[in-house]
């Protein structure tokens, strides 16, 4: 839990400037498999990315690499037992499948022909979350360089998932299965990110998700609006109707029994967020938008951390080719995510949105709703010992510069490690907003890659004292 | 204005009989052709469309027949003068273009491909309109064969229009253009249907149509909806918002203005509606629906004949593929159409849907709004001398059936030609319900197609003395 010697820095940096060339092509050999887990003709991509992984991580040392099938797409299980006696074991979080990615949604380049520009790898994965993962490899060889050892200071174990894009609908059941062989102190997820590229900064917690598609069907087929138009009811309304009544006035969300359990903020923590700085139209220009608009009473940084949201992620009904048709829809489709935070149960938000649902749907319109699996949020306290640890490593590698705390918004299933294996779940991620995750253009900054290569290299021991 | 003889109908019975398979084998060639006006790609079959009926028109017997261009989508015009000395003058009016129709929207054969079963014919354009206009060229042929004549009772004229299924954007133009070549002392649409195949029905007056597409844009591109949403304002949520505010509680149109200057229903008028056979449950197998929802206060034929209504044609935004994708979407569009009664004035509901909606778009959502050319309400009186004609020519082709009145709550660009001719409007059509406009698998029933051949073979002569 002391400094890290400027020795051990040192070699560090030497070790990875000696290794970054061969660690970088080595990731775009990565990238270039399309591993899209929504998108059921891409499964023998997602397939190909964990064997190509089991082979990188074999070749980095792990003595055990295991592709582990659940009913969905294939994780990747490592394990690399330390030779001290009594050390602590770590287990890493990531994910090797990715966001579906085309051309034609505003890519300036193949998505899956990475290219570097200005020291940016751009890519769909680069930085979430297969950059991420990757810098485990080299980080825990410079450790070894950095230490003399031959095994990490701590037992090291990585579990690399394929369906965290698709909502992990089989991941709680794949820990719970092999709880025993990923039993460990702490949990490290490498799939966040910082605050930005001069302020690091360590994660304290995820905001968890829901998510419902809604099927709505009114006539048999398209009808003709003017014989039939103002006396049938329309799906493509009602599904307009339900978007409108997903929130009130004050853009709270509207679905009774909603908010209900929210893990209120504490004026110490809306202080520290306060305290962050943050620059609006900076932020603005990240989020590719041209204003604000978030529950009342509420930042933006609070919306965006520390509140539930309901939003639209895709609507479509009718006619929607060029020109006009005069129809009255047979059918429409809403994709709904609820952003939850701690303290709200997926179960009881499932139940409360078909509650509230039931009442929208007007006679003559039937309709279905289908639940993703649910990821749960996850929070992670200030002063616990092993979040120390880490902010300590991300010092060092950002030259000592003070880290602050932040949160993230989006989702992960950290939550399921830290309920099954019973351990504190940490967040080490240095993407940074304008990595453009789920957007065209995706990228990583490669200096900030190289920084995590940094930071895992220093991570191991100050833990392995952190959780003794 | 007497009755038409028992010689004269059992002349033209025959004539029909002669010539019928003929007729359907040419229409069937005529259908064959995808004249889509919506999809530009159809833009030569709508000109081939033009040819092929101008070719069949000549033939037929009319002296002048012309393609008149215009901006969009060419018509055609035909004129057969009669040498009877004042001989009133009648334009039949109709479009040769079709709705947009594919395999894959549901149908059972190829909607450009005919295909006769049961005595009803299946194909795009069956009964809207191309067979509609089609019976006017046998009709003539009779007409002749049952009076001796060489020429028609009254003058002849033609106007089949390429554009009426895309909003018959240069209609008014062209009619303005030709005034004079198309100068009459009443105008036949027929493009509107009959109330039921045993209950034959005059139209007096259709609804007209304002539509309107809406884009509406908020973040550059997608955008990741746990890093950035509930914090900046999503485009498929303000379009499900717009939806939702078309309607109040009763199912009114909550426009401000909207209802300005309607002719409402006088209770004269409601009495002669509510006297029609209706059988709801039959209606709503024919609206292919499940149940009725429209403005309180109306039953549904006065719902769908005599009320203003506002729907969703479609919408769509974000993420519409397999599974999920938690985005805020870049962009969302609406394609909204609004039925028009009497009284109501396109550019008037223009303005005041243009008013109602920037009130509905936040800060942070920029939109675009696009009219396109709107369609008048038409309403012709029930004591119109030309309209009783109708009703006895349509009379003597149902065997002396008691004729009733509708109206239609589709739209046509019949008030042009009233307002630019100052003509008495007249409809006369034989499709039925069930025929499926705009829908899958149109079709036209083959009897009824040829008492519209019978009709119009007796109603120029008593046209020709009830307009002197």
């Amino acid at each position: 839990m002391s400094e890290t010697p400027d020795s051990a820095v040192q070699t560090v940096r030497t070790y990875i400037e000696q290794h970054r060339a061969a660690f970088l092509d080595d990731l775009v050999d990565w990238l270039r498999i399309p591993s899209v887990s929504a998108q059921p003709d891409h499964a023998p991509d997602v397939r190909r990315s964990a064997e190509w992984l089991s082979a990188a991580l074999s070749k980095t040392g792990f003595p055990t690499v295991e592709i582990w099938e659940t009913d969905g797409a294939p994780a990747v299980f490592a394990e690399w037992p330390s030779d001290e006696s009594d050390a602590p074991t770590v287990l890493v979080y990531g994910h090797h499948d990715v966001q579906p990615a085309a051309l034609e949604d505003g890519w300036h380049t193949d998505p899956f022909e990475p290219q570097v520009v200005d020291g940016r790898m751009y890519a769909r994965g680069a930085s979430d979350d297969k950059g991420q993962v990757f810098f485990h490899t080299l980080g825990v060889r410079a450790h070894l360089a950095a230490t003399g050892r031959t095994t990490p200071a701590v037992t090291l174990k990585l579990l690399i998932e394929g369906e965290e894009e698709s909502g992990s609908p089989h991941f709680r059941e794949l820990v719970e299965a092999h709880a025993d062989r990923l039993a460990a102190d702490a949990v490290i997820v490498s799939d966040t990110g910082m605050w930005s590229e001069d302020t690091p900064t360590v994660c304290t917690g995820m905001r968890g998700v829901a998510d419902c598609e809604i099927e709505l069907y009114g006539p048999d087929q398209d009808i003709h609006s003017g014989s039939f138009g103002g006396a049938v009811p329309n799906p493509a309304t009602v599904a307009g109707r339900i978007v409108a009544a997903l929130h009130d006035a004050d853009e709270r969300v509207a679905i009774p029994g909603f908010y209900e359990g929210v893990a209120e903020l504490s004026a110490a923590e809306r202080e520290l967020i306060a305290e962050l700085p943050f620059d609006e139209p900076a932020w603005l220009r990240t989020a590719k938008s041209r204003g604000t608009l978030g529950e009342a009473g509420f930042s933006t940084l609070e919306r965006v951390w520390a509140r539930p949201t309901a939003e639209v992620n895709g609507i479509g009904g009718g006619y929607q080719g060029p020109g006009g048709k005069t129809i009255v829809p047979a059918s429409a489709q809403l994709k709904l995510s609820f952003r939850l935070v701690a303290g709200q149960d997926p179960a009881r938000i499932e139940q409360a949105v078909r509650d509230w649902l039931a009442g929208l749907v007007p006679a003559g319109i039937r309709y279905e709703i289908v639940f993703g699996a649910p990821t749960r949020p996850c929070l992670t306290p200030l002063d616990h010992p092993a979040l120390q640890s880490v902010a300590r490593a991300m010092s060092t590698a950002f030259d000592g510069a003070k880290i602050r705390f932040t949160r993230e918004g989006g989702s992960g299933p950290a939550a399921d490690l830290q309920d099954v294996l019973a351990a504190p779940v940490l967040f080490l991620g240095i993407s940074v907003p304008s990595d453009g995750w789920h957007a065209p253009n995706e990228k990583v900054e490669l200096d900030l890659l190289l920084k995590g290569v940094e930071a895992t290299a220093h991570l191991w021991d100050d833990l392995a004292t952190a959780l003794r």
